[in-house]
């Protein structure tokens, strides 16, 4: 049976998660819109930790300073009476016709100091609410039409935005991080920061790189056909997976955001796996919170919608027993031993061997055994067949 | 008419273009294999500038020093009577089946090794052709499972092949800089730095970054469903266009290596624009070579390999002709103003404006007309149709 | 410069198409909707040939008979004064939430009876407005999850109301055919009857076969990376084109609907060759309506909304000028009798062979020349490339 | 733990398939070839029930008849000793040089007399080694170039050699019929008859559509995006499920080939499940062998070659476990009701209903509870969250 999630598991769910009405391209909402503070009570009574939201999920766009505070004054009492915590805000520049072109990158100058603005005091929210990452997904930040954008100048005035912002929080000693949401595609043609590498290679040209890290989305580096445990481990490998967002996508194709395994097992498996043994000694490689990112399809009532929150606790559970089965499996040890998989931790230079020594070893090009090296098998099918055998359970 | 081309127009092949006997996963090759020498007579009477070549394409596979030399002489001897040059050379880690999990990230550390050696003395004979790139594919750094390949541990050993090898060129004094081609997969399931992103990313983190940069393969990036002209400018942006690797593809599949311009044509146009008039005042933005890697379909004879490597200049030399043509029409610089493209190149802060600025100024937030903003219209659509009008030279 | 459309050029539009206001899974709509009056209006000015519509296009959802029957005569009163006729008609049967698990197909018995009348109220009107294809898109006809959906259940299904359909059109004397349109996936994660094969297998399961064929949308095909010239090919040669939506759309993403042209222009020229010049002795191999299923981007206002439709026209016309001109060119001539592709025509076996004929043709195998014939070029490299520069308008 | 195979589970392999030696586009064989008497032995030994071929697997490229017959009872010989069976017979048009432009459809009409003759004989071989099943993957049937190939002749040709091998088994009085391969991509940039669907649609223009039936395979279709059980459910449903090629595929790229389950597990899970549970009553939909078409990682020697074939067997027998715990639990079945899957095998009309009664049937429409009907939820996600716990062994 899967076990029950508790907050030590440091489950959260986006407000607009749980929250989709169910509008999509072609079909009107199929669901009521949810109260916030009934949206709290629920996901705590699952086991759920943390409550992340957009500005827009909260306080509607545009509203004034009052009716703000009146929204943010009744979430935060729900907040208390459930313990929930908002580990992340993020911002909604995508929804409002005016970021039609994009927010920071709008080619309209007018609309990017309104972004600004307008992510400015989402920043204050997000302190107010206690939130330590704040999150940036550039949805509209793209172009249908390779003419229409210059790329070069929006990479300009997206660092412009980036480190003006991390300046802001710097002066203002908030101890919040930015985590940048790369995505390829949808809504726009193409999306600027498309994939965990290029957001990564975009953080390092910043003023202040140390404040800027990624939430990378399990189904947007799957619509690029990339594998996530891979951009993850590069991510985690730059010191920058400061938050994730989990779900489920069936291959390449639109944006589906199902429930986390109900897509990629495999690689869920493998992700899952990497951020709980991934660390020294096999710890944890990642710290924060597990974040899910999906949508109740459309054909889901009230009811199904929190099963399929539950869903994706279930899963990540079951997984994380999987993973410690199959790292604690003898078999297991021999295969990834004969795959010589911990000998890539070896540094291929010996300790202080300079490149003038290697070329100096007679036995590593002149003598070496390439025929021998070549003929040896590294068992990876093997291996790999444990990993699906105790996902399946059958060890 | 398509013009012809000339070595002034840079245009360079690698040997193992034209060269390709059209061998393929599931058939025998075709063609008879190519002396290098033919191609090079060849290739210098179609108006080449240069010609490129992996070591092996040139000196046997673990062939003695004596042989490389002599093959080397013959060579450059062709190079002398031709004219050409060498621009680039480029290194083969991934035919032999020593390298069947890699070379510079084999889980095997003794292949890791011999791979670094077999590199180093390809650094030698690039620097002794005068190169002036050394281009690294490393199609085999990469895993089918998840299991199998500790990803960070990979990276780790990647830099230090990488470092290893900028170190050499520095104390050799070599005028040689490094170009990584990223590609997402084939023939690994899975290849580390899929796209132009993590690589660039990954070269942020050398010990030589200015020595490194990279060398993106069209093909490469549309197998990821990538914008190849996105990545481009964001590869430019960072000063990190090294070296290119034009040739044609048909969306998310198996690499196809097509002529130039016989895949998406319009992302084509878009890349010769930005490539010759994305400088300051329309300058070119990118002054190396412009290298064709692709490969002559498998149904041609040697008729049609030539002919195959002129429609590759040719295509190109008529996309710089249309591109020329769409930046000098009066209706274009109107659409473009339109569209407010040129808007993008002006900070959003004022000179010398500050975020408390920006915050104090109600006309970006507070006064901000929202809905005039929002109902705009950008004329995105006419500005592209003006392009596909001027690709179709019907302006 | 491009020729300009008149309604001998047989171009239609849908309702949905320009009237499209923007709103996208990510975003509010940005445009105001269009009076189905004016639009008529408009496309007439703009040289249109007719316009079609979904029901609730031009009759809101649920409207009652009176209602429905002052909205018809209105908008016949816009066609009477534009001279724009209704070619096709289609249903919908994805927007309102009561078919989100499909209509069709739902799960649920009552929602599949409610869409049968829905639809059969929707074929009176199309008699009415006298259009002669019935397109039916089956977006929603599908699953998210295979353990969901029976999906040989769900073909019984589908069959039950095509065949019921068409009976109904039989037995009322209507001069209507129907046409499936496929898609693969979005809304749905998997959309039954996915690519044109799919719909033509099953069609060829119909009680009607005869009365129903295809309407095969450009994005659609190339959203499965499938070759959209290709598909068109094989609908035509089994009689099925029976209508056909012309768009847009760059690679395997999310459905895109962007002008004609503005996504792949190779094969968007191999379409319109095929169309114009596929039939006997280079007469048009397609004699319907020109329909475009395109959505002018959200970044757009009204009047780019316009100048996106007269871009379709545009385009289309000068594909067809640049098709025409390949076809007369001489040396086209020549490189396609080279590449042998008229020989393709001719049957394998001569007239009155049989197989045990072929069996005593020592030429055809025993005597063969299999090293003469694989070493034979095609020059099919050649051959695209004069394709490529007839398109770039460059001979 | 894993059950062994046996015999009984009808567990087939190529000979291509473990004796691939490991030679891919960029990289030479890891592996040498295998004796296809060794291979009968070693798969006997690991409980496999059948063997497969193609022709050039057993009897070399132009082999003469004593040689042929040599070959061929030397085989036969170790298929007496192993007791197992030929179920399926291929055919190699794709290797040789000589093909390609393709067999059945080169613009080349000697090559198309050659690949008839080819076949023809590879007929007799089948017969003569009891196959029931004639496999036909029409790989090089396709094209780079949209000018260069005339698909709608190609199809004629292609009819064309259908039907005449069809004629010579029905004259002949072979026990032989023929399985269609359908691939969208690789090697030809696209392959006729991409789909199960356009396969389907070929075969009901045939003139024995009874003796023609497919062979899909799992990477094939889902290259192109497309639900493989999906797939499978449409050819059940039209009677065509003549054999079926099981492997493993990670998302649309290059034909990986992996082994079983290795790809996407969810998939893999349902369509066991339908073919273990489709049948009336819950008995098997498919009777015929399971065959495994996949190649054994080139990183893999020997040993690792006999591992992955018994892990293919090993994951399908888990699987058909885990389907049997799904469909047997009552939770499941519950779940199952609630989401009305059975429901859709009612007809939408009732028994003897008309669509004349349909229209008057006001509690169909007029009367129908719209918004009630759309209110209510399906609950497939959480029947989805059930299927997946059983494949995660965990229910």
């Amino acid at each position: 049976m899967a076990p029950r999630p508790t907050p030590a598991d440091k489950f959260s769910f986006g407000l607009w998660t749980v929250g989709w009405p169910g509008r999509d391209p072609f079909g009107d909402a199929t669901r009521p819109a949810l109260d916030p503070v009934e949206t709290a009570h629920r996901l705590a009574g699952l086991g759920a930790y943390g409550i992340t939201l957009h500005d827009d999920d909260l306080v509607p766009f545009g509203a004034d300073a009052a009716t703000r505070d009146r929204h943010v004054a009744r979430f935060r009492k729900a907040l208390d009476e459930t313990g929930l915590v908002v580990p992340m805000v993020t911002t909604n520049l995508f929804n409002h016709p005016v970021f039609k072109d994009g927010g920071f990158t709008s080619n309209d100058r007018g609309v990017r100091r309104y972004a600004l603005r307008k992510v400015l005091r989402n920043v204050d929210l997000a302190a107010e609410l206690g939130a330590r990452t704040f999150v940036m997904w550039g949805g509209r930040e793209g172009a249908e039409y390779d003419v229409a954008k210059d790329v070069r100048a929006a990479l300009d005035r997206y660092r412009e935005a980036v480190d003006l912002l991390c300046q802001y929080v710097v002066d203002r000693g908030y101890d919040l991080r930015f985590a940048l949401e790369p995505k390829p595609n949808e809504p726009r043609g193409d999306i600027l920061l498309p994939t965990i590498g290029h957001a990564l290679a975009f953080i390092s040209t910043l003023a202040h790189p140390d404040l800027v890290g990624l939430n990378p989305e399990v189904g947007h580096e799957q619509m690029a056909g990339l594998n996530f445990a891979h951009g993850i481990a590069q991510a985690l490998w730059q010191g920058k997976l400061f938050h994730i967002d989990l779900n489920g996508q069936r291959g390449v194709k639109y944006d589906q955001d199902l429930v986390f395994g109900h897509g990629d097992l495999l690689n869920a498996f493998a992700l899952v796996d990497l951020l709980e043994h991934g660390g020294p000694g096999g710890a944890p490689a990642y710290d924060g919170t597990r974040h899910f990112d999906y949508k109740p399809s459309r054909t889901e009532d009230m009811a199904g919608v929190w099963a399929s929150a539950e869903a994706n606790m279930r899963t990540y559970l079951l997984l994380r027993e999987r993973a410690a089965a199959f790292r604690a499996d003898p078999e297991v040890a021999e295969a990834l031993a004969a795959a010589q998989v911990a000998e890539l931790g070896t540094p291929t230079l010996a300790p202080g061997e300079t490149y003038a020594d290697l070329l100096a070893d007679r036995s590593a090009f002149e003598e070496f055994d390439v025929d021998g090296a070549a003929a040896k098998g590294f068992g990876f099918v093997r291996l790999n067949q444990l990993a699906v055998e105790h996902l399946l359970g059958a060890r």
